[in-house]
């Protein structure tokens, strides 16, 4: 069974998966990167952004010291990061992923946080209300903007992936939208001992319970609890 | 300098600190033992309640092996419970902690979730709508039905505790009172991997962050995170 999976999904201890105020700067919002501390210093991370990194990721704002070690971190952190990669066949993510323009594109110049090559290497399904034609990058990713909801994305993502599972990423509103669909098969958070205070809510207003999710694991490691929620 | 503390905050992964649906049966809501299940095996709640638990505590719906353990858990999770007793001179808890009764008091039967010899063992002051003498029990342990607002509770339990702290009880919205208001110094939750899915959620609303909390120690057991949370 095809499967639709959420990764590394960091949330803070008060519930906000982003901080207040996104922007280019802030792509999680203000205190919002606080949350992939834990995903940063991974071997993952570091291999997929062993090149440029600022370029590539976009993350300003994340530390100096995180980037250029040599080979990063194994060990539980980095072991659910590689979770998150194996047996993907295709991705879908919300417009406010793919970048911090809002409303009808002025051009096609912004191509993402991701750089010429970026890390998906596969068929990335783009959710937005504003037409855009596919965009070829290097390395295999191509993005194609969807216009026609949650489930016409799911379907294509599904025949791009072929026997293979379906990534989605965030923000946090596109992963609410599947998560009340039931449309989620499995949630990996990793619950971060920050407090935001405000921003966007991964909770509030949905009912994981009557939508029929468990936790199903727990593993804390020093600096994040991994928490796996499916559908029982 | 005095301090107002609140110790072993149940909540659950999705934030709430009850379940839904609380009554006689279900003093934490359905569900919301679920959030309690690291503190009934430790030592300081075995050796609370190491006679006739279920009628001292009123919580029908913990598990009869949770009770009459040998002398109880020691570990991380017994250091956080035994912490919460440490120089605690009064209490102050919400109306809905002391009882399921809601409106008026109809009569003087009730005397709280704790059997004849309550757990305090000090002054402890319950904030209500309805007056109603005191009543003292065995034990030490005297409950004063405030009616002028938490500010004066404070006032109260603090002269009442003389050198030691005051611990603050539930339920939520007791706790989101002084959260809101800047008086609670230290706050200790323990995060279990459990869904409520509704219920109370303490953090709906209420900026942490803007009241100037920040989560200063984080020590993950087996069984749930412990999460203190102190104005910096």
């Amino acid at each position: 069974m095809q499967k639709l999976r959420v990764h590394g999904f960091g949330i803070s201890l008060d519930g906000y998966s982003a901080g207040p105020n996104q922007s280019l700067d802030h792509p999680l919002g203000v205190g919002g990167t606080g949350l992939m501390e834990w995903f940063f210093p991974t071997r993952t991370f570091q291999k997929m952004h062993n090149l440029e990194p600022r370029d590539t990721v976009g993350l300003q704002s994340v530390p100096d010291h995180l980037f250029g070690q040599e080979g990063g971190e194994t060990g539980i952190d980095d072991d659910f990061a590689a979770r998150g990669f194996e047996n993907i066949g295709a991705w879908i993510i919300g417009r406010n992923m793919f970048g911090p323009i809002r409303g009808a594109w002025l051009n096609d110049d912004w191509k993402g946080w991701w750089g010429d090559n970026p890390v998906f290497h596969c068929d990335v399904f783009v959710l937005t209300h504003y037409t855009r034609p596919p965009l070829t990058m290097k390395g295999g990713t191509t993005f194609h903007f969807l216009t026609d909801g949650i489930e016409t994305a799911l379907q294509r993502a599904r025949t791009a992936a072929k026997e293979k599972d379906v990534r989605l990423g965030g923000g946090t509103a596109t992963v609410r939208a599947y998560l009340r669909a039931g449309l989620v098969d499995q949630l990996h958070l990793a619950q971060s001992p920050v407090l935001l205070g405000s921003g966007e809510s991964l909770f509030t207003g949905l009912d994981l319970i009557s939508l029929g999710y468990r936790c199903v694991e727990r593993v804390p490691s020093s600096r994040t609890t991994h928490l796996v929620l499916a559908r029982s």
